[in-house]
């Protein structure tokens, strides 16, 4: 039986664009595998390790026009912002090779000898070494940073694990471009091209997850999608870990004084954060507590006179248009929910897409392009502290461009709120001036109960920014994350690691990492306590 | 209904001491872990937290003679054994007050912001978090340095975390005793006496890993338990890290050059490392690769004239010792299997205890004792090298003074055993001097295979003794553990945090841990760099 192929689809029209790949039966899935257990000897090389990361973002680099039109093509997002998400890739590939070259992610702890204690204590020398071959799945709304050449591939290679990347479905040729760029960049490298493999397809994914030399697995995209392969990775004979990123509201507290002091600003700053990527963001703000009365209203009413002037977007596929459709109508039938803005199919576009038609023969007479228009919902906070009942939809992420700003009545409400929330990628305050300052309200206890809830506290700002930097939290309690590790940052290495402790190894036995002379002059612990390298 | 009686017995007769405690209710476990999830907010205050540590010690090391009394009469592990056991305990509580203070484990990164980068980078400060209440599941074959004072509970109290402890049914007269210390302790030190709890039953258990505000779980038992326990923590609508030690075979090899150089010794030491605590050591060698011919035999019957001069010893439990005679009795069955020395009941005691019987009674005219013998097996190695067949049972723990000897022709050999292994918490290399001085012989890879099986290596020592040391690593590959953690050292205690970024959050609101000052005077990286404190 041939294998199913894999079409690149224009998610303007719904038209498929062209055949770019096969879906990887489960033969294919584990010669790649293989490939990539067997690459992992040469991987561990750390300087041909971080040449190949370098490598790879100049591939990707001088590459970009081809890149940015291909991921244009089939996920609608834009040159100017794929221009820069591929810019983030790359900048991401770098610091990692800097981390590498560093060293401190080895994390080296070094115990001497110690005969006077009771009882006496040998040698120890600890340090981290790559679990083995990684799967990657890719993530539909960034079809670089957080796919083929995103983070989880990144900290991967740079741990020292051959990665294996199921392509997400909406992107398929800017995967295998990518893909055949990284592998390009490896042979130059002086490494096999096998680091990186990209297999296609759902069962692909299936297969990947239980292939015995598999050792753990990076995921961006839903909960149910990312829950069903966790499952499968607990399940193993050999269980092993899931990093998946799975779903977050990214709720925002507005303080009364805080509406009162920039209600305006507050809500064009809300406007342009929650459109962003036309609401694609692991991280858009999707609940809103904002204050009854006066202030609270200028909020609204800044946030619709933005969001009303927002241009209508293309949606990355039509199920997510669908589901974006349907997820809104849903939510504003719900009693005492209404839309100051409504969010919907884009004026000249159908509302749905019909699942097996020839959808962009469908489209009518307007522009022709599936659109959707931003919106928000409102509804009172007090229907969202009920603990069963229909509002708990409300705490549910809604993919694409839409709010819900919950009117709170005190304090106590939006506490209340708050603490019905699942975990969170990111949760926002938007405080006064004097409540920043720390000179009074109730800021101190935000912050507290927001980093309960939450891998990354805000003030003042949006969380739609996630920053490629060393101190980066990009994960937080489940469904945020499947684990407590991030999947943006320096410490994102850390999860493809594992600790290997050599008790009383001779030195000319031991890795070069370890050895007592530090020929490598890495940082490390010694005896307890920080040594210079 | 009245909750059901929890018994201490004595496995010397297998007679019922006292009636204890009873078997926590549903309720109990529920009141336990939210009276712990309560007392979490005084636990966060590392001041008290670092005197509550040194305290429990204090007075867990005054009641010594209580504890060692207690602990031998219902483990029949010894005094000098369980007072070195105490010991070891407390200093470890120390040890992490130590590490507390110190304050490396929060692993603060602060991000300066950096409005030159493109997009211009915010400031980020992270740190770690405990995660809340703790679920710990106590050893058997540790009553104190594995149980309800030991390492998993004072890593996580370290790490901020209450603790509810599951006692283990071999012990549980001491593990009341140790509750009641430690809890004496935390309010000497002006912390609820809820930060930890014990409780018993095996259905109580299993309420704790369900527990919508349990948020992680250590453990250290048998594979069967571990892994049903992993499962529950998976299966969870949130779900939980487990972080369990649950199975080890701790292979050793004797290099060729080894045996001629030291036969005697090594089989000497041997005995010494499979019949400490009656072989009921979780990194006991339980499969010993030696060489065939003359050198491997004089290793062989070093190992027999040692073991047959050890007394018989009695195991922690009935079940347990019906275990081992049936484990002994299965793996002597396999054809080309021998028993040098065979391991078995010993000379005055029934070969069997009889589940339901008045067991001690049933001991007959000898000793009383329910003692067993060590002693060891023999095989060729090639069998262990058959993929499939009855020869597995010898890669499988079997708990208890016996170890198995595999008889290797050549290197090859040996290294296809090691390549069949699953995972392991320990390594051991028993090298010559010239291949440990690195000059001769299979030494750099054996060392590098045994780093891929174990999450310690050893040369030339004998892996029963865990050193807690900051750079110690006890875990390693499923099934030695279900995490990339370490259950025993100074990492340990970061099973139980995970990190939170802030972003661009004032100076006045941030956590003490961040501010720019660094008013705690605690190690940091800054942009990227350590940065002193």
């Amino acid at each position: 039986m041939a294998a199913a192929p894999v079409w690149s689809v224009d998610p303007r029209t719904g038209k498929q664009r062209e055949q770019v790949a096969a879906q990887a039966t489960p033969q294919a899935v584990d010669a790649a595998v293989r490939a990539a257990h067997d690459a992992r000897t040469a991987l561990a090389d750390r300087t041909a390790r971080i040449a190949f990361l370098r490598a790879a973002a100049r591939t990707l680099d001088e590459a970009v026009a081809a890149v940015v039109e291909t991921a244009d093509a089939e996920t609608a997002l834009g040159t100017a912002r794929l221009t820069g998400e591929l810019a983030r890739t790359t900048y991401q590939l770098r610091a990692f090779a800097d981390l590498v070259e560093e060293g401190g992610y080895l994390d080296i702890r070094i115990d001497h000898a110690d005969p006077a204690l009771t009882p006496p204590r040998p040698e120890l020398r600890r340090y981290k070494v790559p679990l083995g071959v990684v799967a990657v799945y890719a993530a539909s709304n960034f079809p670089l940073a957080f796919s083929v050449p995103g983070g989880d591939t990144a900290s991967a290679l740079a741990a020292g694990c051959p990665v294996v990347v199921k392509a997400h479905p909406d992107h398929p040729a800017t995967s295998e471009l990518c893909g055949a760029l990284l592998r390009r960049a490896a042979v130059e490298a002086g490494l096999p091209e096998d680091v990186v493999t990209v297999v296609h397809g759902f069962d692909a994914g299936l297969e990947l997850i239980r292939h015995p030399l598999v050792t753990a697995a990076g995921f961006t995209g839903s909960i149910r999608g990312g829950r069903a392969l966790f499952d499968a990775a607990a399940a193993r004979p050999v269980p092993i870990p899931f990093h998946g990123e799975l779903g977050s509201l990214n709720p925002v507290v507005v303080t009364a004084a805080a509406a009162a002091e920039r209600a305006e600003e507050i809500g064009a700053g809300l406007a342009g954060a929650m459109t962003l990527g036309v609401g694609q963001f692991c991280v858009k703000p999707g609940l809103v507590l904002v204050p009854e009365g006066p202030d609270g209203d200028r909020v609204a009413e800044a946030l619709a006179k933005s969001v009303a002037g927002t241009a209508p977007g293309v949606l990355l596929d039509l199920r997510m248009r669908d589901n974006f459709l349907a997820g809104v109508r849903e939510r504003v039938a719900l009693p005492g929910v209404t839309a100051p803005v409504a969010p919907g199919a884009g004026a000249d576009a159908p509302a749905e897409s019909g699942a097996d038609a020839d959808v962009g023969a469908r489209a009518g007479g307007g522009s022709g392009e599936l659109t959707v228009g931003a919106g928000f919902l409102s509804v009172p906070a007090r229907h969202l502290t009920e603990p069963e009942g229909p509002y708990g939809l409300l705490l549910e992420e809604c993919f694409g461009p839409v709010t819900v700003l919950a009117r709170y009545a005190g304090q106590d409400e939006a506490a209340a709120v708050l603490g019905r929330l699942p975990g969170n990628l990111s949760a926002t305050l938007q405080l006064s001036d004097a409540e920043a300052a720390g000179a009074a309200g109730p800021a101190a206890e935000l912050i507290a109960q927001a980093a309960s809830l939450a891998g990354r506290v805000l003030v003042n700002g949006w969380p739609t920014g996630v920053a490629v930097a060393p101190a980066q939290h990009h994960g937080g309690p489940y469904p945020a994350a499947t684990s407590h590790s991030t999947s943006v940052g320096g410490t994102a290495i850390e999860r493809w690691l594992r600790p290997v402790a050599y008790q009383s190894v001779p030195d000319g036995l031991l890795p070069a990492e370890l050895r007592e002379g530090n020929p490598l002059g890495l940082p490390r612990r010694v005896d307890g306590s920080p040594a210079n390298a």
